[in-house]
């Protein structure tokens, strides 16, 4: 089998492919005139993916690096008959450990607002500055996740060791570890509306484009924190800069959004209580190898019995 | 019984000091040349608690609302037989969060250096950008605690519940819940060079002064983070300014600094990786709620015993 590795393994990673005679490496700068129509397995994705799947091709599997699969043509790979796996589960612990330190961030100081400086010191510290910022601890919160995959389970978790309460949504609404309670999607506005802090770790379909909207946002009462560690455009970027404007919401923090690169005119930059950062949150120590330990049983499978051990994805749904 | 409260109650919680006999609330603000003399119990400590001891007085039993006590004269209050309660245990879990906080905004990017904006966002979230941040994540990582009291083993516990293995440093070196290994001053320079993030937790002793001085970090050769929630005078400024700058130590946050407020000439405003809030970690919600269910049960106690029944400091050890 051919393997066109869109993403670079590591040596020791590369090595081990490369000592199984089933299988041969070729490379992006190989010549894909003469290769493109012999690929049968293509590890990554970018424009060069792409190119091969729109011309005469054998590709039977695409393993991606990512657990969001929303850049794929994932209409043209489903009549291509062509298997997707994604690494979902690799992301879950980087994820969360960016939403925990992201809620601590506001909970307790940790970004000011003006940032802290010499002059403003006296101000920020005394118990009675007027810039002494107004803080929280994470015992009796009530925390609502939407979704509940590896990354939603990961961050209920970690939330549920420091006292908060998890309320859950996902397409089932069935009871689940580290959640007190899981809803669906009827339960979203009784759920949002009582909630401390509001995370969305939801991939990007139809379903999920914009749901968070101006609508969603007007519907707040409590002033929570709301966290994208999801897609972007799950999220209506001007809706959210005035959500925060108004104090609809008391806080937010975006490691995506609508669109990326955000732009210099993005009403997101003026917002006030916004921590941003540039989709770097599931940046996994290692990636190389996490993406190997999903890649490498996927791809043996695939020669010895022509289907996939894990981490498939159901093209039509989307993830 | 007359008590001063220089530390203002809610007033569900004076009402019902008010409401038992045998108190007398004074007030900062009435005729302390009259009640000076005949004050028994002081609530919180500033210049008029000072002035009070310094005269002819009765004074039998001043209550903090901090834990550390190193602002208070002890051999003062110890040679008038004052008894010092301190508020030890409410400030735990606040200060943990802060800790954990501080340790994930590392850890995971959310504070990035330059500040993210629109002309180098693709540089920071490029796979291969030159401003990408290094990240990593708890699992695996050793965390070194200096001080095992309240504050120092919610943070152990804390951190172990996600994965990170925990030391610890006191001075009695018995095993304790949460710390994997727990060490005495001898083992310290051992422990901290094999720590990726150091945290000091100790109160502010003769013996912790200066502690963490140039010497310390001199010997420190794994780029360990270095987080200061004890007191300021336990580190040296200058010496862990330098420690930044020569990448002795990855990173610093620091919510104590010796002097405070830190003065515009600190070194500390030009470190690089640098962490830093106005001394506000503790901070509680219901803080005077709080220092009152420490406070009344000594309180009660005092008037019908003569002692008290919890967080008395031994004025002798300081803490």
């Amino acid at each position: 089998m051919n393997v066109l590795t869109l993403f670079q393994l590591n040596a020791a990673d590369t090595a081990q492919i490369k000592a199984d005679p089933r299988f041969n490496l070729v490379q992006p700068n190989d010549d894909l005139s003469v290769w493109g129509p012999q690929i049968d397995v293509i590890l990554g994705w970018n424009q060069i993916g792409q190119q091969i799947i729109d011309g005469k091709n054998r590709v039977k599997f695409v393993q991606t690096m990512s657990a969001g699969v929303d850049y794929l043509p994932l209409g043209q790979l489903a009549v291509q008959h062509i298997l997707v796996a994604n690494t979902s589960g690799i992301h879950a612990e980087p994820i969360a450990e960016w939403v925990v330190g992201a809620i601590l961030a506001f909970a307790r100081g940790l970004r000011s607002d003006p940032p802290l400086t010499a002059a403003n010191w006296a101000d920020q510290s005394s118990l009675t500055g007027s810039k002494r910022p107004t803080l929280w601890t994470l015992p009796g919160k009530t925390v609502l996740i939407y979704g509940t995959g590896h990354i939603g389970r990961r961050i209920a978790q970690q939330l549920q060791a420091f006292g908060a309460t998890i309320w859950g949504i996902d397409r089932h609404g069935q009871p689940l570890p580290h959640f007190d309670r899981v809803g669906r999607d009827k339960d979203s506005a009784t759920f949002a509306q009582n909630a401390d802090i509001i995370i969305n770790v939801m991939p990007l379909t139809d379903a999920t484009r914009d749901f968070f909207d101006a609508g969603f946002f007007s519907g707040l009462t409590n002033h929570p924190l709301f966290i994208n560690v999801g897609r972007g455009p799950s999220v209506d970027s001007a809706a959210i800069a005035q959500a925060l404007t108004t104090g609809l919401l008391s806080g937010a923090a975006l490691d995506v959004t609508d669109p990326e690169p955000l732009p210099a005119d993005s009403p997101l930059w003026q917002a006030p209580h916004l921590l941003l950062t540039a989709h770097i949150s599931g940046t996994v120590p290692n990636l190389q190898h996490e993406v190997f330990k999903v890649f490498w049983p996927n791809l043996q499978q695939l020669a010895q019995k022509g289907n996939l051990v894990q981490n498939e994805v159901d093209l039509k749904r989307g993830y």
